[in-house]
């Protein structure tokens, strides 16, 4: 490794990096309290200072220093840097340095680069109409919420992979280190190749303190702290005390080796010379919480301690507490700072890197000014035959896999578009995809090893949190993906799920932002046929949770078989900025509808079947309804019963590939207008749904329409263990005899009948729990089930 | 530390062992395939066989080994020992090793110890009517379901909490060690106090595959992967290879060495001498997956790979797979292992511990049995003084808190309750609770912290994932606990829950399963009071997961003030085996009910305010109904407002405490009968509802009510940013003057007036947002708004 020296700052630079970093602190104590006198020429009364006071100090001066010594690094090198702020509630520090920099005037014009603009700038921050207390998407330079702690890592990993000269420096909180997503994705270096990809550089901010706790990660002894950074696969370089100068010099020496020893294993990659998995650096950075902010207050410790999390002072009209504001504002010494018009000093502002250097600027940041379109080869090319309903078997996401092997292809030279899946690919049976290419893997290799390399687009690590977190990062910075994951354990990330469709709500309203590609999910291995896997398998609760969040960002699609599968799926890759939740077995199925019937149909999002049905000319006596795979099979087998016991009993059958549809349209832009809802659904018919999930999804989504009392959904109960495909449907009263006894219940014309059906019905429910119970499998009479 | 022989096992017992892992290997082979001929005294057919081959066999072996290597330090050191199985799909070992101790024929006569026994246990494993393909809560000895991975080390700590004579043997798969909540539970070694705790120790089976893909640890360098261990504070003791007998007395001498650093470390603290954490032990296994199986099917390497994952050899009728299979069954030579009945040869047996000391017999597995119900002081004690309705200020949860402490100290002597917090517990003003304990903490201190101290009994670690996974280890084994986090981030733990939801159900089945203590939620710093945070820290969608719960599971309370808190946590404290979800606000509000009120409000769980109400003897124009804290506020807002302008117009005023009860009393034990629903809500009025959460959960709710077409929500349309808390209302419209407006356009008869009030109400919505925007807080008639 090049020998850097360890006092890299001659005594002027120290010097005017010292006064940048007292103006980035002024810039962010300005926010949290100031809402007048902005740059203190006068006496600091509290009518300056805002009654409501907000934000996070503790970190923020951290942020601030690291921001100015990899600003150093880019106009030295002419790098390219992404600033990833983990203790993203340091945003007054973030927006700072943004301002700092111009951007934050040039998306922003109203705050100027004067003392008006700095009396917006601080005003505006925590305040009503301003901007939030996190960094967001409003934040010029930012891809990462703050909010939820745990994913800087993932997220950086995620814009750096297939971007060979980036460098994303990601902040990483104490705190934050000590959340299992965070923890987890320390081991994202295993899939991060030097050749193709660029680097991430993680900064361990050790301030010592979260909200109210000392950190695990500060409280170790020094020795155990870097076995463990060792063991992650880093080189760690630690910066470690308090004394500005000092400091300064010691990080400015860091960055130059962290760097060097980044380009060096760049270059040996490049040179194609890397035998073995590079050790990268990173950097530990151990100062205190809320450096420079007021030593004690009230006589309590306050700098260097969790006090300083938030606001170090607050009531302001309290004992000493404005006095302790003012000294703390006026230690920064903002007439050195600023000239008369408000402006940063000259040599300040020459700290700046040019254009979209500067990480308030980086393309990188605004991901959909990068993006380009994925080639999308025609999925027809693999649509299964189906020569009439039920005239073909097929696994749909086997499928699936071969289309999605052709995109990969298709788009090899662009380099924008991976797979992800926590282990579970050839579960899934996306197979085909290692056709095109290899899964990524930058640990160790043996000769029997399968599809394994370092170069490879298929991300897989059994952590559920990592593949959502690099996701999201590579959507984020301008490409696209498909992420496979079992139905039940998609949970795991629900909150990642949430930050990620506020992020999409927020940047849509911010006009410089440019869509994204959509976070698109193959919800698979689902409920209904866990075969290998029982009860702790089972939850298709994860559509409930989508359709919580706001509606144009929220959608579901449930398609039936597999060429309604590859229709959707070409459908939500060609989308920007919304979320896509696909529903669809992996095992073999029978296929209803051939390529014309499917496009058709999905195009649609809901649609009679009519060779399913027989009300034509005519009022039904009910709809049978049903959305997913396995309900679509129930309905159309409880629908053949019925033919053959009750022909004249008028059934219409409805399939539902849009779930989103069912809602009106003024919740969601989905929605089928009520005239079209109400003409498919009746007005006053009673509706037999069948469907994938919680019974209650359907509820939520269709009480605004005037049939709503009359839908009687059969879904997931809880109930279930490991056992046939059938019984899954018989615990939870899906499968087509529940479902034939309660559509003859609901016909009044029918009722001297009911009690006959039911009774054969009951007589098949026992027959069927005898049979599996004995032999372990389905009865013939339903394995070999064909619908003509 | 004590020096241990390399060789601790005796030619004999040598071969006595490798004929028990023999025994348990072969019971587990014959679970996942066999149906009939159990002890292959007839040449193997494929009629022997199950139709559906399903079971996971790659982790068995491992499994096995470690559970008889656990028993002999059982019975020559006469411990109590926990087993849980990371990898809990290892079912079929841990499932033979319990048979082999005769617990499972205690536990399930029918499985006899014979034959017949043998043949009805091989049958049942992964078939319908017989029990799941993970270890469950049907599994005896077992705590931790096998399904979602990443839990078992937050488990084995919550169990070794406070049962100082306990070893939790934490067995963590390679793979879960992927996932973020295990990386992240390694650190609470830095919780554990070796004086009034239990130890655990982790054992890392690294068999290097997961399902399809090498795992990470597997492949870095041992010396990285040590460094790593060590780095969680742990000192690692290596058993590798694959030689059985080696590994037999590889693995005896690392049980020796561990359970000797063990008693050190123990015998250490309690003799008052541990001047800093010890340095706990672990074990290292690294033996090839699915040992001893078929070293290659179809010409691909199978033992020692990932394709041993599942089931190694299947379609048995293709090839020579049965042929396979049969030799691979007859390499354990069952002959040399049971008797002519089929029981297990004596030698064999003799290693089983005795009684309790049984791993799949210890009590600590059935925490039922251990738990000793709470000491819960008065609550009424706490009671905030209410004169009349809005007459008193106070923090909800501070209040709550003083209660907590209390409840801390009357079960301080029983050392059985802990209050969890993932770095909140004062910023949810759970303060008070520190007067009575600590936080715990055995990582350096310093004397300026801030109530910590190694026998603390406040959790904190900055991981929801950690705190839930301890939480439900400590109730899982017989204790009680409270576990207090932001509304929005609780969603971190959404899949945990679902699994827990889905233990408690199926618990509730089995007949020898104690009820354990309910797992209890404070849910605060809730979406309409996140002062210091924005749009990131918004979300009440944990409401709509926890609903989608088994119905008896699950319980959701929405009290509106303090002393209805103090009842609802008193109430949940009490129950047992269900999931409670307590929603209150942290911040300064008015008070409603005194505790006489309070008590009968909360007992009821939906109840009219008469105060509020002016419809007595009357039908109503409209139900005003409200559920959770702001919502209150802002009804009672709404109703003063209509009160003065319209004092003809009749409201009733319904507030909801119990979530639950509106559903329908088949839907849930709560649920309201459908007269006295009907009573409150009438048939035919319009209900407008304030509720904290997202509306659609409330129509889910209400869906099979007479009224359910009349209801209008008013909640959460994720909408907000850091702004004031009565801006945050009025951006989801909320707010009293939306609901005012929405009361008004519902009644007919006031058809007439409505545009006036409308009108009035827009005025005061752009002052207000004039106001906040001006001088960054709420009007003072709002927040100075009183009830009278
Ligand atoms: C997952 C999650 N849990 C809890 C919180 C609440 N919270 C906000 S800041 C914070 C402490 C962060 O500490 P650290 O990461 O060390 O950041 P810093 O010290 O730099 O402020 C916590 C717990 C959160 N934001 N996210
Ligand atoms: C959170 C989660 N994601 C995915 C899965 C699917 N899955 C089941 S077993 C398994 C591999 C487990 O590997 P490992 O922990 O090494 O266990 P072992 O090798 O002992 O079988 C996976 C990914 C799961 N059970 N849980
Ligand atoms: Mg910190
Ligand atoms: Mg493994």
């Amino acid at each position: 490794m090049t020998e850097t020296p360890k006092t890299p700052l001659s005594q002027q630079e120290l010097d005017v990096f010292e006064r940048w970093w007292r103006a980035a602190n002024y810039l962010s104590v300005g926010q949290i309290y100031l809402m007048a006198n902005p740059l203190l020429r006068e006496p600091l009364t509290l009518e300056h200072t805002k009654p409501r006071l907000l934000g996070h100090w503790g970190t923020t001066p951290g942020l601030n220093f690291l921001w100015l010594h990899l600003s150093r690094i880019i106009r030295e090198q002419d790098r390219d840097i992404l600033f990833v702020a983990g203790p993203g509630h340091g945003a007054p520090g973030v927006v700072a340095s943004t301002y700092m920099e111009g951007t934050y005037s040039e998306y922003f014009p109203e705050v100027t680069r004067d003392e008006a603009g700095i009396g917006r700038l601080f005003k505006q921050f925590s305040f009503p109409g301003g901007i939030p207390s996190h960094a967001a998407a409003t934040t010029p330079g930012s891809i990462h919420e703050g909010g939820e702690l745990g994913y800087s890592l993932s997220h950086a990993y995620g814009a750096a992979f297939d971007h060979p000269d980036l460098v994303v420096a990601c902040v990483i909180g104490d705190g934050e280190a000590e959340t299992g997503p965070l923890a987890a994705s320390w081991h994202s270096n295993k899939f991060l190749n030097p050749t193709r990809d660029g680097a991430v550089l993680p900064i361990l901010h050790l301030n010592g303190y979260k909200i109210a706790n000392p950190t695990v990660l500060a409280r170790i002894p020094k020795g155990e702290l870097e076995a463990l950074l060792r063991g992650y696969g880093h080189a760690p370089i630690f910066v470690e005390g308090d004394d500005p100068e000092t400091m300064h010099q010691a990080m400015a020496s860091a960055m130059d080796q962290a760097f060097a020893s980044i380009r060096e294993i760049r270059n040996a990659a490049r040179a194609g010379d890397t035998p073995s998995r590079p050790c990268w650096p990173m950097i530990v950075l151990r100062s205190p919480k809320g450096w420079t902010g007021p030593k004690t207050v009230d006589g309590l410790k306050t700098e260097g301690f969790w006090r300083a999390h938030q606001v170090p002072v607050a009531d302001l009209a309290k004992g000493d507490h404005l006095a302790v504001l003012d000294a703390w504002l006026r230690s920064y010494r903002p007439e050195e700072l600023f000239d008369e018009q408000g402006r940063l000093y000259d040599d300040i502002a020459e700290l700046v890197p040019k254009a979209d250097k500067r990480m308030s600027a980086s393309p990188y940041a605004n991901g959909g000014l990068l993006r380009r379109p994925l080639r999308l080869p025609d999925y027809a090319m693999h649509a299964v035959a189906v020569s009439g309903p039920g005239q073909a078997t097929a696994e749909a996401t086997r499928v699936l896999g071969g289309w999605l092997r052709d995109v990969m292809t298709a788009n090899r030279d662009q380099a924008n578009f991976r797979v992800l899946s926590p282990d579970e690919n050839n579960s899934n049976r996306l197979n085909a995809v290692l056709e095109a290419t290899d899964r990524a893997w930058e640990a160790a290799r043996y000769d029997y090893d399968d599809h394994l390399a370092p170069d490879g687009r298929v991300m897989e690590i059994l952590s559920e949190h990592t593949c959502q977190g690099w996701l999201e990062g590579y959507l984020l910075t301008g490409r696209h993906g498909f992420f496979s994951c079992y139905e039940a354990f998609i949970h795991i990330v629900d909150s990642m799920v949430n930050q990620h469709a506020k992020w999409l709500k927020t940047s849509r309203e911010v006009p410089w932002r440019q869509p994204i590609s959509s976070l698109n999910y193959l919800i698979t291995s689902h409920v209904w046929r866990q075969d290998h896997n029982g009860f702790s398998h089972q939850d298709p609760g994860f559509l409930n949770h989508v359709a919580t969040k706001k509606a144009d960002i929220a959608r579901i699609y449930l398609p039936p078989d597999a060429n309604t599968l590859l229709h959707v799926a070409d459908h939500c890759l060609r989308t920007r900025d919304v979320i896509n939740v696909i529903v669809a077995g992996k095992q073999p199925d029978l296929q209803w509808l051939d390529m014309d019937a499917a496009i058709s149909h999905c195009s649609k999002g809901v649609g009679i079947w009519e060779w399913a049905s027989n009300d034509r000319g005519e009022e039904p006596d009910a709809v049978v309804a049903c959305a997913g795979d396995v309900p679509t099979l129930e309905a159309l087998a409880a629908v053949k019963i019925l033919r053959e016991q009750m022909p004249d009993l008028k059934l219409r059958f409805v399939n539902v590939v849009d779930l989103m549809a069912l809602q009106s349209p003024e919740q969601h832009p989905h929605g089928l207008p009520g005239e079209t809802f109400d003409a498919l659904f009746t007005l006053d018919k009673p509706v037999i749904f069948a469907f994938h999930g919680y019974p209650s999804l359907i509820h939520t989504l269709i009480y605004k329409r005037a049939n709503a009392a009359n839908f009687h959904v059969h879904g997931y109960r809880e109930e279930g263990t490991t056992t046939t495909p059938f019984d899954m449907t018989v615990l939870n009263h899906l499968d087509r005899f529940h479902l034939v006894s309660n559509i003859v219940r609901r016909v009044p014309r029918f009722a001297a009948r009911t009690a006959y059906v039911e009774q054969s019905v009951r007589d098949k429910l026992v027959q069927h729990t005898r049979y599996v119970r004995e032999y372990g499998k389905d009865m013939p009479e339903i394995s070999e089930w064909r619908w003509e």
